[in-house]
C-alpha cells in the first residue's frame, strides 16, 4: 500500500534526479511522516534447468563465444570464416605488405642467429644429438606460422621442456647405451604431447592450464633455470657424462661436481668462463639500452664463431676440450615409423607426452597472452593449443622433439619489430639452410660455449621482481611460488610442478572451506552497510546484528558458516559494551557475496534458523542472488522463515525491523 | 569540500532519520543545487601479515574457538575445564540424576536388544566370527561414554564400515584359508582407523570430512545399502560362501546368485522370507505411529529367539539351513599382540585403516550433528574425533573391529528417550552379559534371520526423499549423489566414494573457474543497483556499463573474468538497442562479491584497464572488500587507474560519472 502511494506521488519523475535527492540533503519536517520505499526482492520464475545447463556449458567451454562472427552470415562467408579460424594466415595474410615484411625479415634473422646455438645446446640438455634441436626449429615454426594466432611468439625448442623431456625419458632408457629406444620414446612423447595439446584445444579445455597459477609458474621457471644452469656445469667444467649424476636436484649435482673435481679441464673452464662473461656483458648492455637489443641477440652466434675458430686453430680439442663434433648434414628425416604405437612404450610415451605437452602449453600461452596484451590483440587460447598441437604432431613425424614458444627469443622477436608470424618462417628457412650447408662449421664448437649460452639464456627465467611483488601482494601465492621453486631445485622438475599445482588448489579449497564473515555497520549519512572492520566509522544498529558471508555456501563450508554466524551472535551478546543495549532480536545475513548455495548450505541455514528461534532471534536475509533465491525457494526456505524476511538491501531490512525495535529502545 | 559543507549542514542529526529521508520522498526544487554525499572508501592501513596469518590459522583450525571458556580463569579452574574438555562426562555427570537414568536405562536396553542380532550379522558382513561384532559393542561404547560429546549417538559396528572393511581386507587375505592373517589385518586396520580419527581431531583437521558433501553421502549410503542387501542374498538363499562371488558390485553378485540357483535351500528361504516380512511390518508400524517405535526395535531380537527356537526343535539345520553355530563364550581377549607393527602388512593395515576410519568418522559426525541440532546442543567435531579415535585404538587392542555411530540404533536411542551417553554404558553391559552367558542360545540361530535383520536395517539408509530434494534444489549436487550411488552399486564401495569426492571437488573448482558475471541496472526509486537478469525493472544508465563479478578473482578464473567483462562491453556496444544512446564511457566493476584476489587476478585487472584505455572507456571500481583493497594497494593499482576511481557503492560511482556524461547526452 505504502509502496503504491509512493509510486503515485512521483508518477513520471526521472530516477536519476530522484536518486540524487534520495541520497542528498533533506528537510527536518519531513522526517516524522516520511516512510521508506521498500522494493520487493526479485523472486525469479522457476528456473529452466536445460537453459541453465546450456549457459553453464557455454560459459565453461565457449567463454570467448567463438561463433560470434559466424552469426547470420551467408554460407560461403561462413566457409571462409571457418578456414580463417583454422588458418589465421588467410586473415592477416591479405593485408600483408612489404613494410611488414621488412620488420619480419629483420626479426626473423635476429631470432635465427639466437636460436641456432641455443638449439644445439638444448638438444644436448635433452640428451639428443645437435641436429634434432635444429630440426625442431625448422618444421614446427613453419606450421605455427600458418595456424597460430600470436604475432610475436618465437617457436622452437626451449630449455625447460628439453630438460623435462630429457629427464623423463632418461628414467626409461639410457641415452648412451639405448640410443635408438631413447630417440623413439622422445618422438612418441612428442607425438602425444602434440595430441594432448590439440585435444585440449578442440575439446575447449584450454582453461585447464589456468590451474597453474602465475605465482607457481614464476617459482617453477626460476627453479628450472637454476636446475638447467647446474646441468651446464658438466659441459662448463668439461666433465664427461659418465662421471656426472643423472639426478637434477641441486644436492646430487653439486656432489658429483666436486666428486669429479679431478676430471675438470682448465682449458674448457677458461674458454667457457671468458665467453660467459662476454655474453653477460652483452645481456647487460641490451638491458641498459633497449635500442641495443641486438647486441645480446647476436652475441651467442658471435661467441660460437669465435670460440669455434679458436679451438680449430689451437687444436684445444686435443687438450680435452669437448667439442660438438660432426653434425649429420641432412634435412629432417621422416620419423613416423620410429613412434611407438603399441606396447608398454606407448604408455610411457603417452605419460611423458602429457606432462611435457602441458608445460610447453603453459609457457606458450603465457607468452602469447603477454605480448597480445602489450599490442592489445586477442589470442584465442584454444585455437592456439590446436596450432601448437598440430605442429608438434607433425614435428614428431619429422624428427623434431617438443617445440613451443621461447621466452627469450619471443622477447627478442618482439623488440626486433616483428609484425606477424612470418618472422618464424624466415627463421625456419635460415635454420634449414644452416642444417643443409653450415653444420660442418659447428664441428669444432666447444660444448663449454653452448653451456655458457644456455646459462646466460636461462638466467632470464629467474624473475626476482615478480617474486617480490607476489610476496607484497599475496603471501599465500608466495608460498605456492616458493614451493614450486624449492620442489624443482631440491627434488625434481615434475615433483616441483606437482607441489605448485597442489598448493594452488589448496588455496582455492581453503578459501571455499573457511570463507570470511564480517559484521556490518551503517556508514554515517548513507544507507550503506559495510564491514565495521574496514570502516571503523560504521556503527551497529542496537538490537540488530548484521553478518555478511563472503563466499558461496557449499558442503565444504556450510557447517563452518552456520557456526561462525552463531559465534558472532554469542560474542555480540557477551560483549560488555552491549550490556545496556537492547538484546539482539534480528540477525540479518547479508548475502550479496554468496554467489551460490547447495543442499548442504540450505541445510545449514535451516539449522541456523532453528538455533536462532531457540534464542528467540529472527533470521532475516538481505540481497540473495538469483541462483541462491532459486534454490532457497526450491527448498521452501522462504515459507520456513517467512517471505517477508527476505529483503533487497540491508537498509530495507533494517527499516522493517527498526520500528518493532523502537518499542523496547 | 562538498563533503565538508554537507557535514556542516547536519551537525548532530540522527543518521537513522536522515537515512529514512534519503530513501524517502524529496522535493523537486532541491534537485538542481543538490549534490550527493560521497563517502570515501575505507583505505585500510598496511595489513599486518602476522596478524592476518594468525586469524587465518585460527579460523581454519579453531573456528569453534575452543579456548573461549578458559579465558581469564584461575589455574585450578583451567585444569578442571581441561579435564572436562577431554572427558565431557565430568561435566554432565555432575548434574546426572535418577530421572535421567530412567530414560537412559530404557534406551540402553532397547538398543541392546537391537544391536545384538545386528552385531552378529555385521561381523558376518566383515567375514568375522559372530563374537567380534559383540566385542565391538562392548568396549568402544564404554570409552565413548566417557569422552564423547554427543548424547544420542549409539556406538557399535555398522553395516557400511563392516562391508568396507570386509571387502578391503579380503582383497589382501582369504578369510577362510588365512583366518589368522585376516583377523590380524582387521585389528591393524582398526588400530590405524582409530589413529587416523584421533589425529584428525588433535590436529583440528575435522573440516576435512566436510569435503564429503551431503549429496555424496546420501548417494553413497543408498548404494552401500543396496550392496549390503545384495550380500545378504547369500545367507538369505542359503548359498555357501564358496559358491558366492567375492565381488560386491550388483552384476557379479546377481550372476553368482543365479549361477548357484541349484544351491538354493528352500527351507532357509521360507524362514528368511517370513521373518523379513515380519520385520518390515514392524518397521512400518513404527513409522506410522512414533509411539510404537519399540516394535521395530525389539522385532529383531524377537525373531531371532523365535527362529532359533524353531530351528532347534525342527532340526532344520540337518536340512541344510545354515546356522550361526557355537560362539566362543569369552569376554574380549587382548589383541594388541595381533596388530602388525612392521612390514608390508603394516602399510596395508594403514591404508585400509585410513579409508575405514574416514567413512566411520563421516557417519558418526553426521549422526552427532543431526541429533545435536534436533536437541540444540553443540557437538565439537574435533573433540568427537578424538573420542572415536581413542575408542577404536583401545578397541583394536581388545579384539574389536572399527566401531562408530549407527544411524538406525541412534534413532532408536533418541526415540527411546536417552538423556546422556549412559545409554551406551547400559547397552555395553547388556552385551557383556550376553557374551558371558547367553552366546550358547545363538548356536541354532539361522543365518537367514541375520540376513533378514540386516536387510531390514539397511533399507533405512536409502533416503529417496533426500535424493528428490537434492534434485529439486541443485542438479549438480544430484550428479554427485548419483555418481556415488552408481559407483558403489556397479563398481565397488571405495570407487563409489572416490567418484563422489571427485565430483564434489569438480563442482567447487568449476564455480571458481567460471564465476558468474552480471550486468547491473538501477532499481527504480532507489539508489540500489542489481542484476538486470534478476530484476527486469532495473534500468541501465546511458553511457555506463556496470558489471558485477560473482567470485573471488584467482589465477583459475582471472583470464576468464577479464575476457568476460570485455565481452559484456562488446555485446553492449554491438547491441542495436543502444545505437542511439551515448557510447559507453565508464565501465563500473561492482566488487561486492569479490571476496579475494591474487596476483593473477590483479594482472587481469591491469590488462583489463589497458584494453579499456585503448577503447577509451574509464575503469571504475565499486565496493572492494578489505582484502581486495589491501592487495590492490600493495600492487599500486589505485595509482594506475586513479584513487578517485574507487567508490564505496555503485551509486556513488554513478553520481561521479553522470555529470561528465550529461555533456554528451
Amino acid at each position: 500500500m505504502r509502496l503504491f502511494v509512493h509510486k503515485f506521488e512521483m508518477p513520471n519523475q526521472n530516477d536519476e534526479d530522484l536518486d540524487m535527492n534520495q541520497k542528498g540533503l533533506t528537510f527536518p519536517d519531513s522526517q516524522t511522516q516520511d516512510v521508506p520505499y521498500i522494493h520487493k526482492i526479485g523472486v525469479p520464475p522457476k528456473p529452466d534447468f536445460l537453459k541453465e545447463f546450456k549457459t553453464t556449458v557455454k560459459e565453461t567451454f565457449f567463454p570467448d563465444d567463438p561463433l560470434r562472427s559466424f552469426k547470420d552470415q551467408p554460407k560461403s562467408r561462413k566457409i571462409i570464416l571457418g578456414l580463417q579460424a583454422i588458418f589465421p594466415i588467410l586473415e592477416w595474410g591479405r593485408s600483408y605488405n612489404v613494410k611488414k615484411f621488412r620488420g619480419d625479415l629483420i626479426a626473423g634473422l635476429t631470432i635465427a642467429s639466437l636460436c641456432i646455438p641455443q638449439d644445439i645446446g638444448y638438444s644436448n640438455l635433452a640428451n639428443l644429438k645437435p641436429q634434432y634441436g635444429l630440426y625442431s626449429s625448422f618444421v614446427p615454426p613453419l606450421i605455427y606460422a600458418f595456424m597460430g594466432s600470436s604475432r610475436d611468439i618465437a617457436i622452437g625448442p626451449v630449455a625447460v621442456v628439453s630438460l623435462l623431456l630429457g629427464t623423463l625419458v632418461r628414467s626409461e632408457f639410457n641415452p648412451e647405451t639405448e640410443q635408438d629406444e631413447y630417440l623413439r620414446l622422445i618422438f612418441t612423447a612428442t607425438f602425444f604431447a602434440g595430441i594432448t595439446q590439440a585435444t585440449l584445444g578442440i575439446l575447449r579445455l584450454g582453461f585447464l592450464i589456468d590451474f597453474l597459477s602465475h605465482a607457481a609458474v614464476v617459482g617453477f621457471m626460476a627453479g628450472a633455470a637454476i636446475t638447467i644452469a647446474l646441468q651446464q656445469l658438466k659441459g662448463f667444467l668439461g666433465i664427461s657424462s659418465e662421471n656426472f649424476t643423472k639426478e637434477t636436484d641441486v644436492i646430487s649435482v653439486m656432489k658429483s661436481v666436486f666428486k669429479s673435481a679431478h676430471h675438470w679441464n682448465w682449458q674448457t673452464i677458461v674458454i667457457g668462463a671468458s665467453f660467459l662473461a662476454f655474453l653477460l656483458v652483452a645481456k647487460y648492455i641490451g638491458k641498459k639500452n633497449k635500442k641495443l637489443f641486438w647486441v645480446p641477440a647476436i652475441a651467442p652466434l658471435t661467441s660460437v664463431i669465435l670460440s669455434t675458430f679458436f679451438v680449430y686453430i689451437t687444436h684445444a680439442d686435443d687438450d680435452g676440450v669437448a667439442i660438438v663434433g660432426k653434425i649429420a648434414k641432412r634435412i629432417n628425416p621422416p620419423s613416423l615409423d620410429k613412434i611407438y604405437f603399441s606396447g608398454d612404450n606407448l604408455l610411457k610415451g603417452f605419460r611423458i607426452g602429457i606432462e611435457a605437452g602441458m608445460i610447453a602449453l603453459t609457457e606458450a600461452v603465457a607468452i602469447g597472452r603477454t605480448f597480445a596484451s602489450m599490442k592489445d590483440y586477442q589470442v584465442d587460447g584454444n585455437k592456439e593449443m590446436v596450432a601448437l598441437g598440430t605442429m608438434n604432431v607433425v614435428g614428431s613425424m619429422t624428427s623434431c622433439y617438443v617445440a613451443t614458444g621461447s621466452f627469450s627469443r619471443s622477447a627478442v622477436n618482439y623488440m626486433a619489430g616483428c609484425q606477424t608470424a612470418v618472422s618464424n618462417i624466415v627463421m625456419s628457412i635460415v635454420v634449414l639452410l644452416t642444417v643443409k650447408f653450415l653444420t660442418p662449421l659447428f664441428e669444432y664448437t666447444p660444448n663449454a660455449i653452448l653451456a655458457s649460452i644456455i646459462i646466460s639464456a636461462v638466467i632470464g627465467l629467474i624473475d626476482i621482481d615478480a617474486a617480490i611483488l607476489i610476496w607484497t601482494i599475496d603471501k599465500f601465492d608466495f608460498v605456492a611460488c616458493l614451493g614450486a621453486f624449492l620442489g624443482v631445485v631440491f627434488i625434481s622438475v615434475e615433483k616441483g610442478l606437482l607441489i605448485a599445482v597442489a598448493i594452488s588448489f589448496a588455496k582455492i579449497l581453503l578459501q571455499v572451506t573457511r570463507p570470511r564473515t564480517a559484521v556490518l555497520g551503517k556508514i554515517p549519512m548513507t544507507s550503506v552497510y559495510r564491514n565495521i572492520g574496514q570502516y571503523p566509522e560504521a556503527n551497529k544498529i542496537p538490537g540488530v546484528l548484521i553478518v555478511r558471508v563472503d563466499s558461496a555456501v557449499y558442503f565444504s563450508n556450510s557447517n563452518y558458516v552456520k557456526e561462525r554466524i552463531l559465534r558472532w551472535l554469542t560474542e555480540e551478546e557477551d560483549d560488555p559494551k552491549t550490556t545496556y543495549q537492547p538484546k539482539i532480536q534480528f540477525l540479518i545475513v547479508e548475502l550479496s557475496p554468496v554467489t551460490d548455495i547447495d543442499t548442504s548450505g540450505i541445510h545449514a541455514f535451516e539449522e541456523l534458523y532453528r538455533s536462532l528461534q531457540k534464542r528467540d532471534v529472527q533470521l532475516v536475509l538481505a540481497n540473495p542472488s538469483q541462483q541462491v533465491l532459486d534454490k532457497l525457494y526450491a527448498a521452501g526456505f522462504p515459507d520456513l522463515i517467512g517471505e517477508n524476511k527476505i529483503f533487497l538491501t540491508v537498509a530495507d531490512a533494517i527499516h522493517t525491523c527498526s520500528p518493532k525495535l523502537n518499542h523496547e529502545v
